[in-house]
């Protein structure tokens, strides 16, 4: 095995030592990842890929959003695209990627299938996506920009050592696993906006709980294929950042610095809207909002004058006069033709202002507000700025009671941090 | 729709003008691809995979090589593992690679689910195998030469395409299953001489089958996602040799120049024993054989002194001693430890030479034999070169007559030929 395999393979196998913050953002991420996907249970994507698998009569090995189950492989590819479905699972930019989608859905089909308690899924989970992350700091920006989709790409390493760590692998194991989730980790970004999308995600966690299956059962793989000569890294555009990749591993968890989504929208738009949230604004007093924001954002989400909901969602200043409105912009709901159409909002929008601004970064944005009084507000944000535990902890658990209601909301929560059973977890999955 | 794209969905949606020829030759192609994949079916990996699927329970919908069935998608996944597992398949050199283990896999398992006649099978083979050549070639030897294994990458679009087919995709169709299915195209060289090389095989079938389910269902993909930018060409270091690609597309069947392998060894091999065939040797002649070789096989199978029958099948010297004294190269069972010990093979290899010669291609060579009476034969032979469809045809079926017996030969054969129905070789492959 060459270095950075042997190390990411005996890290994956090896015992850990976890902070409470890193369990803490862990169990957000576990009920944020499950919020998201009861949410898309009914998006057209999950209807089709359910089907899918449904028709297929399976040993109900594990359960899937929506209610049923399936075999384990299914089950991850389901679940894995139901839950990327709305995209407002979280997101880590050393990533690139949203490292959940591809890795719970993994470990909770293989933990249902063994039976193994919540936390053995937490802390399999939590390695999973260390790795998921490495391998995307390995691979490096140079991957994501020649057009590798990196939650699918880097994501199917993480979801295979994670599955392998429950199955109990070794470090020879998971370097199998790891050699042979090369051959087959896969997913372009020309999928964005379309169902291909998701569908990356759950191929992803299903090729995590495949290629696991073989290995149990004696497959014999390249354990050089993810960096050696024709390896995963020189073919797909990988920049090969050893050092960065390894840097603190096992005494640092950089998962810890995942971002989850508080909006349900582009996530291009946040940084502004969570400087909006600092200004405490209300739409009567409002002259003018000007927003600054990376160049790079101005082709994504700057849709000057969108007509239906989905539009809204890539709009500046759609967004912000939906905010200064009242409309809580965490609901999927919020987001509708009508609220486009409504006068209010259209006058608003018509007094704010979207520059780009080559001196801030992609996570950040600039919000000056002059009020009708004269007096003016600015404020920045940064999505990278950690926020305190005690505040992501209150807002991952207020989206998702926004999204799954408040009662199954605690229900879920309460198992992931009292320990219950991958089961318990997996039945309220419908 | 891009112009790749576009012509090979209005060439694989569309009605087709097949030659006689042409249906010879995939009709033996399958009846190939029927034998190696039944005298495979005990290999480890074959078991392996095959395992894996039986116990997901999944609805019998189609037929396995060693018995028993499953959903499509996972049958596709075993059968294209199990027929690639000998590495006795076919091989095409434009493609470059094995045509059959990607797509007859794909197109038997929806066949069967659909109760197809054969005739049809083996017309949406013909068209997603022309698809695999002709995407192979548009990918190029680039492609190949970075790491990438063409039977799967290229094969992927292949077996979709022939499954789109079976289910009556209109061009449209056949664009999404496109763009779909390059998200997922997927396969590394770096796996070559392990299970990792069948199983990409399994991946690529399985993926066609997959996409076509999925697009069925309303799936909406980028159709752009084979040639756009940020596509899989784009990113997967394809050269983009359009023009070659499409070049007699509709008119000129290239899969017509598919290669079968009549010699259970290494395919660097085959020109070298197609040689000795020409020039009716016996051992008790032979003074010294002299083998002139493309360089490249130098490293690939010249093992000197090989001890094991795996050796024995990567080693010119052993193959044309075992010629030479009357062993079958054809059958997988000539290829022993015991052989490789046997004193007249070991005295007689020790009178043979290997050179290599920058003016041969890769598919050819050339021999020298100089015989105890001092006269000397030369040959040469290109794998290339046609042969006579009589016979081919009477080459392969003795090759499967090897493998798999005279008498299923003739009745899978015979179904091949008169039109019986998938099913009927479906149940079969046992």
């Amino acid at each position: 095995m060459t270095q950075l395999t042997s190390q990411l393979a005996a890290f994956a196998a090896g015992p850990v030592t976890t902070t409470a913050s890193a369990r803490l953002v862990t169990s957000l991420s576990a009920l944020d990842w499950f919020a998201v996907g009861q949410a898309g249970q009914d998006e057209p994507v999950s209807k089709i890929v359910r089907d899918m698998v449904f028709v297929e009569q399976g040993a109900g090995q594990a359960h899937l959003f929506g209610g049923g189950a399936a075999p384990g492989r299914s089950a991850a590819l389901a679940n894995g695209t139901i839950s990327h479905a709305l995209d407002y699972d979280d997101t880590h930019f050393a990533h690139i990627g949203h490292p959940s989608v591809a890795v719970f859905p993994a470990v909770l089909a293989m933990a249902e299938m063994r039976d193994l308690p919540l936390v053995e899924v937490l802390e399999a989970a939590l390695v999973g996506m260390e790795v998921s992350i490495r391998v995307g700091l390995w691979l490096g920006r140079g991957h994501y920009q020649t057009g590798f989709h990196q939650t699918a790409t880097a994501g199917a390493f993480g979801a295979a050592v994670a599955v392998g760590r429950l199955v109990g692998f070794q470090a020879d194991g998971m370097g199998q696993v790891l050699g042979l989730v090369a051959t087959r980790a896969a997913g372009l970004k020309a999928q964005f906006g379309t169902m291909g999308k998701p569908y990356n995600a759950g191929l992803a966690a299903s090729a995590g709980v495949e290629v696991v299956q073989l290995v149990q059962r004696g497959f014999q793989a390249n354990a050089d294929a993810l960096e050696g000569s024709f390896g995963f890294g020189a073919t797909h555009h990988g920049e090969g950042n050893l050092e960065e990749a390894l840097d603190g591993l096992g005494n640092e968890w950089l998962f810890e610095a995942v971002s989850h989504k508080f909006h349900a929208c582009c996530h291009g738009l946040h940084a502004a809207l969570e400087a909006a949230r600092t200004l405490d604004i209300a739409e009567p007093e409002i002259a003018e909002i000007t927003v600054r924001t990376h160049p790079r954002w101005m082709s994504v989400c700057n849709q000057p004058t969108p007509t239906t909901g989905l539009g809204a969602k890539f709009s500046y200043r759609t967004v912000l006069a939906m905010h200064a409105l009242g409309h809580d912009t965490a609901r999927l709901d919020s987001y509708s033709d009508a609220v486009c159409a409504d006068p209010r909002l259209i006058a608003l929008r018509g007094r704010i202002n979207v520059e780009a601004d080559e001196s801030l970064t992609e996570t950040q944005a600039h919000l000056s507000i002059l009020r009708r009084d004269g007096s003016r507000s600015e404020a920045t944000h940064d999505l990278q700025a950690p926020l305190p535990l005690a505040t992501r902890e209150e807002r991952v658990r207020t989206k998702a009671a926004k999204l799954i209601g408040g009662a199954l909301t605690d229900e879920v929560w309460s198992l992931l941090r009292t320990g219950g059973r991958a089961a318990d977890l997996a039945e309220r999955l419908a």
